[in-house]
């Protein structure tokens, strides 16, 4: 259909799952050290996050971010809600997934899917988040 | 919460929604002609199109999948079955909906989502696409 390289549908490789797993442990881990640790592991250098309403460029933006929601939310947690649907097209590694954020007993506040591109090495290139569920202000 | 514009969530520009309708009749759009001239009105110069089995580069490429498509599958349409939800954040426009491919009047057959960006102009720069719903093969 093109003259591009075709890829078939594939599973999820455990390191695409290990990075979206450190990626939401990032948003629950209020452990400056331990976030910032888990940041490296989960994004490329030059990693950019958006969403409606926040946008950061690298990991220390990346951090303060987090580490604004926290204390803006005490106690929330971020859970994902589907499984990681992932494809590689044209060597790019693309993946998709849903998530929650709200007390970790109660029903969720906001509810989003994130839409992530991976580099060569299974990191976070870039995330963008839309919101499926907010509270109206 | 970072040192980037942030951006409000806004309503879907008319050019937004126009860039989308234009591109979602590209693929019912069996003249070649037309065909042509609806994918340089959505798409930027050096957009690239993104699923689990096609990849496409540029407005040449973009017409010949769409042409398989259609020769593959004669008779089926697009449709797109969400709200079109949009956002800007540090000045790039973020934009994703729902479709689905089949027969005008039956059920349909492949659904999916498409997450895109638009340029400056309100162009189509990428269309990565993901499935929900495909049949086994």
């Amino acid at each position: 259909m093109s003259n591009r390289t075709i890829a078939a549908p594939t599973a999820v490789a455990p390191a695409v799952e290990a990075t979206i797993e450190a990626y939401v442990a990032t948003w629950n881990e209020t452990d400056a050290g331990r976030r910032r640790a888990g940041i490296a592991r989960a994004w490329a250098p030059a990693g950019t996050y958006r969403d409606p309403v926040m946008a950061s460029d690298g990991p220390a933006e990346i951090d303060a971010m987090l580490g604004a929601v926290q204390a803006k939310f005490p106690g929330f947690v971020l859970k994902r809600t589907s499984k990681i649907d992932s494809h590689v097209a044209a060597g790019e590694r693309y993946v998709r997934f849903t998530w929650s954020l709200g007390p970790e007993a109660g029903p969720s506040v906001v509810e989003g899917v994130d839409f992530c591109t991976l580099d060569g090495e299974g990191r976070l290139r870039s995330v963008v988040g839309f919101i499926d569920k907010m509270p109206s202000a």
